[in-house]
Parts: C-alpha cells; sequence; structure tokens
C-alpha cells in the first residue's frame, strides 16, 4: 500500500519567536498519524512570503498532503492567503459561499460587518473554501497535480472544528489508507536504561511488525509500540500478544497504558478496592491534593487534606508533639509517620498519605540538604515511610515528591510492598 | 550590525507523530530572541537518518546557529550522534571528559554504571562536550565553518539548564548581537479587545522603534513592548517612559512585569503589608494552596489549608452548619463565605480564602450548572464573595477560579475593591 506523507506548516511570528506554544501542529500529526497518514516534517516559520513560498516549494514533491495554519487573519501582517495565490499562479477573487458564511456569522452574533470582514471572503481561484462556523476565516482546500494543499487558521478551535468536522472526513475518502495501531506502556519506577536491560531479549525478538519506542518523561518512561496495516483487529492482536509476553517481567512497574496518568490509575485502584484517602501536605503544599482531585469522580475516594506549612498546624491540627518536632525536625521519619496516621484517623479514611520536605531553593542544612523529602503512607495495617534525595529544583522536586508518593499507594495496593 | 539567524531541530518520532507536545521549541526560540538571535525556521523530523542528514545539509548554509534537541539517549532509536558524526566525517569515540560527567552523577545518585550508560559518553570526535547535570546525555558543540552546531537531549529540563548556564552564555560571546528588549506588561481582569480599547491612543503614538503586540492567554492579556539598538540603558529608558504614560489608565489591571506571575505578585503584598493567609478549598482540590506555595520564602504569609471535598469535613473541621448546607448546598454564596471566616480564625491567619463550585465534567444542575463556582475572601474587617460562572472543563475552570481569587486577593490588598 502507498505511504501517504504530510507536512505541516505553521506560519506566524508569534510562534517562531517563542511567544506562544505551537500546540496546533502537535494535534494535526496526532490526528493524521490516526487515520494513517504520515506526518514526514512539521516545518514553522515567519508571516514572511519568502519563506512561505519556499517552504512551499521544497514541500511539494515530497509530500502528498500540505496543511498550513495560520496568517489567514484580516490584518496586513496576514499574507497565506496571498502567498498560495502566488504559489499557485492564481488570484485573489470574492469567493461567494464564503462571503455568505461570514454574513451568517455576523447575522447570528448580531454584529456588524465590516470592510476588514469582506476581506476574509476573497480567496485563491483555484481554491475551495471550508466553512468556519467558529470564526471569520474560512479554511482554504487546493487540490493541484494529485496534491492537497490546506490552508486553516490559527485559531485553535477553530482549527480543529474544521479538520475533525471536515478535512479529516474528506482525506480519509481521497486516499487508501492504512490502518496505524498504537500502544503506549506507562512505567514508573525504573530508569530508562534498566528498563531497556530488563526488556532487551523481548525488544530484540520483537514481530518484525512493531515498532518500539522510549519517551521518558520527568520519573517515568513510557514504551510506544506500533505497528500498520490493514486489518485492525489482527494488527491489536499483534500488539497485545507482544505485551502480554513481556508483562510478567516489568509488571511491577507497569502501571497504566495510553492516555492513563497515574492519578487516574490510583483513582481506579482505590475505587475497585473501596478505599477513601485523607492527606497531610507540608513540602508538596497542596500539589498532591490537586493531582488525586483532577480526576473527575474523585469524591468518591478523596476525602480531604490538611496543607500544615506552619508548625502550629502540625501541632494543632495533627497532633504532631512538640517534642519530635524539637528532637527530629518536621523533615524526619518520625514526624511525617504521625503526620499520615494521625490524618487517616482524623479524617476517618482507610488511607493517610503525608509529605514533609525541603523543596528549596533555600533553607537546606548540612544533614538535610535541598531535595530532602521523607513520604508516609498509612492504613490500618501499618504506616510505611521513605526518604527521598532528589534534586535543587523546587517545582522538580514537588512533581518528584507527588510521583514517588503515588507510586507507593500504588505498589502498596498491589501488595508489591 | 550582522543579523545572527538560528535554525531548531527537533528529532523524535513521539514529537513528529504529535505523541508529546514540542515545549523545547518554544522555549529555546524565546531565550534567543531575549539575547538577540533571530530562529529563523523551525523543523521538526523524526528519529530517520535520511531526514535528520538532508536537514542538516538545507539549514547549515542559511543560518550561523544550528540547535538539535532530542535522539541522545542510550536507546537504538536515538541515531542524533551517528548522524552529526556521518555528517561532518567524523567518528565516534569515547569522551573521557564525559565520561566522567556520567560517574560522577552516578556516583552521586549511588547508582551502578551500565554498559548503556557508558555508550551515551561516546560523542562525535570533532564535538567538545557540554556537561548536563541533570542527565547521563552530554550536550554536544561543533564548530566548523564559522558556523556552531549544538545537540542537546530533548527531555526539558535537562536541555533547559545545558542551554541556560552554559550555551546561551558561550553565544553571547561568540557573536556580536544587537540589543534586544522586551518588557511585557501583564494584566488580568479584562478582555483583550477591551484592554485594546483602552490604549488606543496611546498605541497610536508610541515611539516608532517600540513594538506592541498582544498576547493573550487564559484569564490574562500581556503586553509585549519590543526595541532593539545598540545602547541597553537607552532602550530601557523609552520603554520605561511608554510605560510610565499608559500606567495611570490600566494601572487597576497590572498585576506584574515580565517573568512575574500573577502567585509572585500575591506573594510580595502579602509579604510587604506582613499578612498571613489560610484557605479552605473545596473545588480547586489543593490548587490554590499549590500555586501559593510555588514561590520559594511561600511560608512567611502561606499557613496551611484544608481541602475539604467531604461534607463531614466541611461540618466538623470548618464549622459549616448543616442546616446551610441543606437550605443552601455546598455550592453557595453562604457557605463559601462561612469557610473563608472561619479557616481564617482557626488557622489564625490575617486572611482566609475560600472556593466551592461544580468543576465538572459531571455534577451540574439546572440552577448550578457545571462551572458555577463562589469564591470568598475574608479578613478581620469583612468577608466579601463573588459568583463565577466558568466553562464546561474541570481543568479550565481550577485554573480560572484560582486566577479569580488571587486577583480578588490582590484587588483587596491594594483597595480597589
Amino acid at each position: 500500500m502507498k505511504k501517504i506523507f504530510c507536512q505541516i506548516i505553521t506560519i506566524g511570528d508569534e510562534i517562531l519567536f517563542g511567544h506562544i506554544l505551537d500546540s496546533n501542529a502537535q494535534w494535526l500529526s496526532f490526528e493524521l498519524d490516526k487515520i494513517g497518514i504520515i506526518t514526514k516534517k512539521r516545518v514553522t516559520i515567519g508571516d514572511n512570503k519568502k519563506d512561505i513560498l519556499e517552504t512551499l516549494k521544497n514541500s511539494i514533491n515530497s509530500n502528498d498532503i500540505i496543511i498550513m495554519t495560520g496568517g489567514l487573519g484580516p490584518t496586513n501582517d496576514d499574507i497565506t492567503k496571498n502567498c498560495l495565490s502566488e504559489f499557485f499562479n492564481s488570484t485573489l477573487t470574492l469567493n461567494e459561499e464564503a462571503l455568505n458564511d461570514i454574513k451568517n456569522l455576523f447575522e447570528k452574533r448580531n454584529l456588524e460587518l465590516t470592510k476588514k470582514n469582506i476581506s476574509q471572503a476573497y480567496l485563491p481561484k483555484c481554491a475551495k473554501k471550508i466553512t468556519n462556523i467558529n470564526g471569520t476565516a474560512p479554511g482554504i482546500w487546493i487540490e493541484k497535480n494529485q496534491k492537497i494543499i490546506i490552508s486553516l487558521p490559527g485559531v485553535p478551535f477553530e482549527m480543529k472544528e474544521i479538520m475533525k468536522n471536515k478535512c479529516l472526513i474528506s482525506l480519509k475518502n481521497k486516499f487508501k489508507l492504512p490502518v496505524i495501531y498504537h500502544k503506549i506502556i506507562k512505567t514508573i519506577g525504573i530508569g530508562e536504561s534498566w528498563l531497556a536491560d530488563k526488556i532487551q531479549v523481548w525488544e530484540n525478538n520483537l514481530d518484525k511488525n512493531i515498532k518500539l519506542a522510549y519517551l521518558p518523561s520527568i520519573g517515568q518512561v513510557k514504551l510506544r509500540l506500533t505497528t500498520s496495516g490493514k486489518n485492525i483487529i489482527s494488527l491489536k492482536k499483534n500488539i497485545h500478544k507482544e505485551i502480554e509476553k513481556i508483562k510478567p517481567t516489568i509488571e511491577k512497574y507497569i502501571y497504566g497504558y495510553d492516555d492513563e496518568n497515574i492519578e487516574y490509575s490510583i483513582s481506579k485502584l482505590l475505587i475497585n478496592k473501596k478505599k477513601t484517602i485523607a492527606i497531610a501536605e507540608s513540602c508538596t503544599g497542596g500539589l498532591l491534593s490537586h493531582k488525586l482531585t483532577s480526576i473527575s469522580g474523585s469524591s468518591k475516594y478523596f476525602l480531604g487534606s490538611i496543607v500544615c506549612y506552619d508548625n502550629n498546624i502540625k501541632k494543632n491540627e495533627l497532633n504532631i508533639s512538640q517534642k519530635k518536632l524539637d528532637t527530629y525536625g518536621a523533615v524526619s521519619e518520625e514526624v511525617v509517620k504521625d503526620m499520615a496516621k494521625n490524618i487517616k484517623n482524623k479524617y476517618n479514611s482507610s488511607i493517610g498519605l503525608a509529605t514533609s520536605g525541603i523543596a528549596g531553593p533555600t533553607g537546606g542544612t548540612k544533614d538535610k540538604p535541598i531535595g530532602t523529602v521523607y513520604i508516609a503512607y498509612s492504613d490500618s495495617k501499618n504506616t510505611i515511610s521513605k526518604k527521598l534525595l532528589l534534586t535543587r529544583e523546587r517545582y522538580l522536586n514537588n512533581e518528584l515528591t507527588c510521583l514517588n508518593i503515588l507510586n507507593m499507594i500504588r505498589l502498596k495496593l498491589l501488595k508489591y510492598i
């Protein structure tokens, strides 16, 4: 089957110079990937005629599809339409259908048409308009010499609506596309190279049609398996067979698949096991509670928490003794264990969690340098704790502390510890 | 002055196919822009030798600097080093300095070196290593025919540390760069077009050498003023003169400048006014506490908070009467005001804050649809509240609730309300 290649061209000074993040290109390539179109390259350039024309010239021969976003607005710096017109030896002419769309939009919003708005209905003569129900810049579809060029507004929700409801459907009809299947295995608690060592034999013997990629991120490593063919059922079967083979070796580290984040996995575990949770947070300052409540339906397992920055709150609300605070300090195994136990008892939850540490960038001592963190887990049977030696970055220390304690709950609920 | 151009090449199937968002390229072009280096183009390609070599070939002549990220990991799909080696007719050899860095890192972390880790110390012979204090993949610096090629690991916090502390400094020393001066005015509580109306006269009369850009984001609009020349002192003076002109008109909306986020501005206000804060969070689930404790030194003003998802915690810990919960519901002005007042009294802080709402995506009713949120502020003099009607998105609702209440503190402390 012929592979169908696409290039994405993002146009706009604001994106090129880093003043805004380009989330459009990611979304586009992800959606194209799902229907079997391969993004070969993504290019970001400024609102600059020479660069736009050159990029079109360089990309048109090696791709079947070109998707451009940005530069369709009504202001002087928006030049994408002019460039397309020049590139295809066409002229900008009033597109009556596009004008009607714009008129309808203004009528609905009860606004008056301005000259600038009408100018947006001028499209290259060789183009078809694609209706944009969310804005005044119509999408543009040009077909020439078996190539398809799509030009879309840069505003994400306008671009996505046009793409999802019109272009992706047309592209699927236009090309004979392979079926692509991805599965992502998500691991925590093991570094990339150790994981690679553990799965080396499996990796070397993987089905030839399956490609493996390691995707490391803070505190986690994802394994992405990709395959393509004609029949989705057999593709799925092949990938799942391989996953079943490797699962016993790394099961301890797998917390989920595909879009699931660790918070979601923990929430499923807590709901299944009918456990409730309460938290005493010191160094993480609310982040752990935020993560656990970011899941819809979290009120099923999350009762509440106390963020106890001030030692008086540790004493008065969590019943930490002044003697322990004096003897061991707030950042200690002894205190964090009491915090976990006492919040569990106070809020009457099945599990109590606690964090206490020196997040930085100040506050470290010789004995307890920045990045020293204690975490604790307490249930009706016992209370465990762990000392972490993290980084010098406040933000990172809080993220890593949360990941570590979330993994601690997981390991505990699954009886690995 | 000769303009210095840079191309950014992002390498990685996972980015190209949209499985992760490329925030590196944005960060890089933003930082380059700050020191006067112009990003001419950004290209994203896969872990594919032909594409990497071709992109290098196509970009090296029209740029002074090429910065590549990604593909430096220890696994088989990481091929950037091999490509660089081939491109420069060099060979991969063991770099003793790089090996030492890796050994030091493992010693510090008390881990054993694996073969895969040692392989990361092999660099193109023509390259200098750049120390990566956060990971095992060293950065690579190649200079040839007046061109500089930098290859960095794709993990954002590793890449950023190397760039910030090493490469940007070297690039500044290497090239004669123009002085670019940006100043960003950060506003909250006013929409883009209303702000544009308010500052129109000022905008039209701006110094010709100053460019203005509107950068809207969730709940905020930033105004970026840019100017360039030779003398930083006169550039700064010109921009600050313009800011002083517009300030009286929009002062109510300005919460800070440049990198300052609203949390930081609030923290300064609280410290200056010697106020302490305690929070009762329901719908925001810890996010507000997290934001206020994300600032280093937050223990000066932040005492603690209670995340009270469960109504029992609202009753037992925050003294909310069953009658009020029954009559008005937990999401109501009456309850949220009591929450703010009672947490302030319980934790003995100067200010109490509270949030209660329906974050979604489930839980809405006809009277209180998803996105209905109440926020409250209480100090020794009075207690005020506000009803917000937000979106259908859980994540967005929590972010917007936090922004609204942070702005409420600001307006209150500055006596605007």
